[in-house]
């Protein structure tokens, strides 16, 4: 018996046992965007940092950083001729409140229909488990796993991240490693895993309209005064030319064009409207029409309003001009846009189409760069045959849609290659209402990351 | 001494207990449009009953509506053969946040510098109190007023009334009078008094858009999803044409056009550039250039957004496509528009350039006619009187530019002129922060509306 088949014996022996784990987890609302919830937040590193020690690893420590800290926990048995891959997950999540739509209480996980449904089962903290169970499993079977693995946990990043990059720089000789392993995305079905070779990169930003200073009367005022909810209507309603292509000057300038080949490969993953339609439940397509569906929301460009707010949004009448109107506006982007140049581009188009009868703000939030990798790396093979022999299919290799800004980073600053073992699915509701995870696919991932460790051997160190 | 110069002398000396009555009404958050402050309206109501009842008035009874309550009282002592006044005023009002920008509590009143800062100060507790007082000068002297006065007040004008109409049909008798006075509006400057001839109406909407069936993930859907946000914003940035009037057809279609004697009276009244930023805090003046600034707000129709959601919008970014955006939208209207027709109108434009791509929702929230009334009646006239010999200066004659929906229906049903005392400031902030009243209009009020009662005496009953 090799060592990855004992090791995927007790994972299968152990489910119950993980998924109780996993449940205790997703128990901790470690919302990161939320000030509110800092100590839960801390409560959750505390969690992995008793796991990881329980488990054996070395150097197991909650890290500061500018802002949520880092857990950091590595196994270095396998020695300095064995590679050593970095797994790098997150383990906070994005707000979720009973009234956007949840069935049940995001913080409370429940079991239906073979899924765990609660904020964070699917992004990440499903998903980071499943290395942390694989690697446990060499550990408790043969007491040694087929390469090194360092595990760096962080609690920022579905605030993009800020403070990650300095703690990289800052202990880089600590996570020195030949690989870095992601699993923080998604494939369309259960049978067609998928390696993403690409990632989207980001542009957040706030944009504020000012008009009087206090909420004024509509009665009394209302005629002659420019509602700063219309002007930022106005204006946001320019952002998009009529054929669907965004209307900022500049924006596409940087966009490396898809090849014919790459768009024959894409094509062959393009989902059609029905399928669309049927997973997000929107009434029809949209979008720009000289690009397919599957082009649209993973290989090209975006700008989306997240969020709009002014005035009264309460029960009931209230006849007011607000004094002020804002929104959340972010773009999602592809190599080789930059991120600050597009908040510039953005910035100068919004204040050159505001008029003069208000004032308005434009703010970043944050960026992040798109990454882009060759699929034909020893680290994206090695995935591959992982996915062969412990998924039990084939994966394609596909570009993500969204963003994990941390991945080009990385890679820029390792010189490693970055593989995206994705074990969600796309309909899993991430950032969404009933987020949920596949038992099932937990229990595949962690077999699938057993093999990938194993594979890993074969690369030189 | 005449009663009223009795009457007069006495409301001089009883200045601080008056304006400490005030402010007990002013600490109770009789919001109508939250269902949270059901206790708070009842509270206020049982507040001036108590009041009432305690000056000797007669049939002192909260009375039942569908909704809130209805406060009422009489005093008929002057007989048959002299005419009959219906005080109106209404004891609920409107939200009020700290959020908002208020530098005090609005429930926990402040005098400063001549004023009482809290919500509901001039809109309309410090208004109506005025005629209460008037009524309580004369009782409490002569032991009789020059007319029969009947005080009706209620707790749902803020939400326009829905229930009021219904009332004054079921209690004609009871209510019936030779004229209403209602104070619940404002002049320019203190020495400027106005009586208002003219109110604008209102259609109140919401629109609602529909996307997806949940939030999405941005980064996996977005590039093929029509954002609701987006949607919404497109649709609302069509209300307007680009020469600032209101692009829904068929909105301007029963507008009666102004006449030149009344456009002439209209610019003797009207607001510089400069008076209209100073008093608003805009940073230049917007509208309809057809029509000068004082037209625009008063004698011309409107459409405001009142409020904007959708998605995010607490701190940080959230990386969503919103499942849905919502706004409130009202219309003021002038004669002979009509609140449901210009709904049907607004709703079928919305509809009609709603693309395929979401869905939308175009629900009423609540309607008000216009008012106008001729200003040479009897009862105007002896309003003008009293401002004269009480105030201290000749009011002028104007449309005001806000709605007090059951004017128009008060006027229609009792057969009676209804005569708009204002007694606030333009700038007092009523709907807005910081909401406040002048002590001295308070106690000039007082005095005019102790004068009127005289005035009136002199109408046929």
């Amino acid at each position: 018996m090799t060592s990855s088949t004992a090791a995927r014996e007790y994972a299968r022996a152990h489910a119950n046992q993980f998924l109780a784990e996993l449940i205790e987890t997703l128990r901790i609302p470690s919302l990161s965007a939320d000030p509110a919830h800092a100590d839960d937040i801390r409560r959750m590193a505390d969690w992995y940092e008793a796991h990881l020690k329980h488990l054996g690893l070395q150097k197991v420590a909650v890290m500061p950083t500018a802002g949520h800290p880092v857990v950091y926990g590595e196994w270095l048995g396998a020695g300095p001729d064995k590679p050593t891959v970095l797994v790098y997950g997150h383990y906070d999540v994005v707000p979720a409140l009973m009234e956007d739509g949840w069935e049940t209480d995001p913080f409370k996980p429940v079991q239906k229909d073979g899924k765990i449904f609660a904020r964070g089962a699917t992004d990440d903290k499903g998903q980071l488990l499943i290395h942390i169970k694989a690697l446990e499993s060499y550990l408790k079977t043969a007491g040694a796993a087929p390469v090194n693995v360092k595990i760096l946990l962080e609690g920022e990043e579905e605030i993009s991240s800020p403070n990650l990059l300095p703690f990289i720089k800052e202990h880089i000789d600590l996570l020195r490693a030949d690989v870095c392993v992601i699993s923080d995305t998604s494939m369309r079905a259960i049978d067609e895993p998928a390696i993403l070779h690409s990632l989207r990169g980001m542009t957040y930003a706030e944009i504020e309209v000012f008009g009087p200073s206090d909420d004024l009367h509509s009665g009394l005022w209302g005629g002659a005064t420019h509602n700063p909810a219309l002007a930022l209507v106005e204006i946001l309603s320019k952002l998009y030319n009529p054929d669907g292509t965004i209307a900022i000057p500049g924006f596409y300038d940087d966009v490396v064009p898809l090849t014919p080949e790459e768009r024959e490969m894409i094509a062959r993953t393009n989902l059609t409207d029905e399928q669309f339609k049927e997973a997000t439940g929107v009434p029809a397509i949209w979008g720009d029409p000289h690009y397919n569906i599957r082009e649209r929301i993973s290989a090209r460009p975006t700008l989306d309003i997240n969020g709009l707010w002014s005035g009264w949004a309460g029960p009931g009448p209230k006849t007011i001009i607000p004094a002020k109107a804002g929104c959340k506006i972010s773009s999602r982007l592809v190599g080789n846009q930059d991120p600050h140049k597009i908040f510039d581009l953005l910035r100068d188009y919004v204040e050159s189409i505001t008029p003069e009868t208000v004032r308005v703000e434009v703010r970043l939030l944050t960026t992040g760069r798109a990454a882009l990798f060759p699929f034909n790396s020893p680290a994206m093979k090695a995935a591959a045959r992982a996915y062969e022999k412990g998924w039990g299919a084939s994966p394609v290799f596909t570009r993500g849609g969204g963003s994990i800004p941390i991945v080009a980073e990385i890679a820029a600053l390792m010189h490693i290659p970055v593989v995206l073992m994705g074990f969600g699915l796309d309909s899993d509701g991430l950032h969404s209402p009933n987020e949920r995870f596949s038992i099932e696919m937990f229990e595949r991932g962690i077999q699938t990351a057993i093999v990938y460790l194993e594979e890993l051997a074969q690369l030189p160190a």
